[in-house]
């Protein structure tokens, strides 16, 4: 059983690399013997680590891309892999995330992301009221 | 290892299940071991069972609910658990989510879903353009 301490971790070194716009780091923690895929909000799914490699140069090349701070993360452990849910804070709105992991050479490296809007408040995430439907 | 057509097959009762509003389907194909977490589009994040089924079952009872149909689904096997990710196509509107499902009692169970609004397409999917950013 791995701990979800050593999860949280790696999730924050997924935003903190993000935070200071750092390709390299973000590159070293997507994993490399599976495939892995992303979803930015708004966007397609890019599944490929060349196509995730190259939208993360274009989103640190930005100068108009938002500070983004990571917000009550939750990490849940199945065995060699696991996922996160986490609130993204941004300037001007909240975003919720699912972040997933596996294990590569004793690490916890990322194989998908995907972020979306929410109404949502980190203080809410245990607390939840259900806001009008749809839900579709 | 684990079949990824079992998978798709999992991820089709999900979506089947929605479709004809079957909330005693909907509940036998949540995993009963593990915590379970739902992020429905613009909604904050359900983290209990309880929360997730009575979402359900509003969403059921909604006379407004559109249909939605699951578009070129894609699955990722790591040893108990996989991952799919697939389009939502609703009348309007195109979403984009993510699946992920753990091997409880030899059936694939869903552990999480998330979904979120995309401007992409399914023919998209493997060949993506990237869309203006900003990423985040």
């Amino acid at each position: 059983m791995f701990s979800r301490d050593a999860v949280l971790f790696a999730n924050e070194a997924f935003y903190q690399a993000f935070a200071v716009a750092d390709l390299v780091a973000m590159d070293a923690l997507w994993a490399r013997e599976m495939p892995v895929t992303c979803i930015h909000p708004g966007w397609h799914a890019l599944n490929s680590r060349e196509q995730i490699m190259a939208a993360w140069r274009e989103v640190f090349t930005n100068d108009n891309q938002a500070p983004l701070i990571c917000r009550a993360p939750e990490a849940f452990v199945v065995g060699e892999v696991a996922f996160v849910i986490c609130f993204e804070q941004l300037p001007d709105a909240m975003l919720i995330a699912t972040n997933i992991f596996r294990r590569e050479d004793r690490q916890w490296r990322m194989v998908h992301h995907q972020s979306g809007p929410t109404p949502g408040h980190p203080s809410q995430l245990r607390d939840a009221q259900t806001p009008p439907l749809r839900a579709h």
